[in-house]
C-alpha cells in the first residue's frame, strides 16, 4: 500500500515525475535528483517500508535481487572505476526520505564528489572486546 | 566453493578467527576488525563472489534477506541513532577485500567516526540531462 505523504510512493505511482531507470513488480529504480555522481541511482521497494529495521525479509530479498543487474547496467553505460552502494537509516545517518532506498553511486575517481571519512577509529578494541560485542549482538538476533 | 587466498572465505571456513555475529546456510556475519563505530558488522555470502557486478540474483537475495534482522540485533544491543549500510566495489571505491560484503555501521551521532562527503555536486543536470542518463542506463539493463 502506498504511504500517504511519501514522496517515493508518489514517484512509484507516477504522481511525481522521475527519471526512471528500471521498474518491475517489486522494485522501482530512478535517478537521484542530486546526482552526487553521474548515474547516481536509487533502488526502492514498491512496498512502503521506512527503513532497514522495518523491512520484511521478503521485501529485502526482492529488492536486493535486482541490484546486481542495475549496477551492471550503470557499469555498461558509463564504465565507472567502481560503485558504492549506500543505505541510510535515521536522520543522523543521512536519511532524508523515509521510504527505504539504496543509493548506487558510480565512481569516477577520487575527486568525483563522493568520499567517506571512516577511519577515524576513536577507540581501539582488544580481541576480548570484539568477542563481547559480537556476543551482545548475537544475543539479540531473533 | 571457497576461493583460494580469499581472507573472507578462510573466515567462513574457520581457518582465520573472527568475532562471529551470525551464521546460517547462506550468510556469515562478523565484526569488522576496524570497528569504525562500535558494532560495525560485515555481512557476507558464503558463496564467493568478488563484487556486486558478479553476484547472481539468488546470492544477492539470500544475503540481503538477513540484513534487517542483523541490523535489528545491532539496534537492540546498542541503541544507535541510526545505521549506514555500505557496499564498496572497486579499489577506488574503498573495496579492500574482494569478496562481496555489506558494512553495517551503527551511528552514535555526528562525531562518531563515520561521515560522508557527498554533496559536492561538481555538475548540475537539467531534467533533459537526467532523462538522457536514465535512458542510457535503462538501455543496458539485461
Amino acid at each position: 500500500m502506498p504511504h500517504e505523504d511519501c514522496i517515493f510512493c508518489k514517484i512509484i505511482q507516477g504522481e511525481i515525475p522521475s527519471a526512471k531507470v528500471y521498474e518491475d513488480d517489486h522494485v522501482y529504480a530512478f535517478l537521484d535528483i542530486s546526482q552526487v555522481t553521474k548515474g547516481h541511482t536509487l533502488v526502492i521497494p514498491k512496498t512502503h517500508t521506512e527503513n532497514i529495521y522495518e523491512t520484511p525479509a521478503e521485501v529485502a530479498k526482492e529488492l536486493f535481487a535486482r541490484v546486481p543487474k542495475i549496477a551492471n547496467a550503470i557499469k555498461d553505460a558509463y564504465n565507472p572505476v567502481g560503485i558504492n552502494l549506500l543505505n541510510n537509516n535515521g536522520k543522523q545517518a543521512y536519511q532524508s526520505v523515509f521510504h527505504l532506498h539504496i543509493h548506487l553511486i558510480p565512481r569516477y575517481g577520487q575527486e568525483d564528489g563522493f568520499s567517506l571519512n571512516w577511519d577515524a577509529r576513536p577507540e581501539e578494541y582488544t580481541s576480548e572486546d570484539l568477542q563481547q560485542i559480537a556476543s551482545d549482538i548475537n544475543a539479540n538476533v531473533n
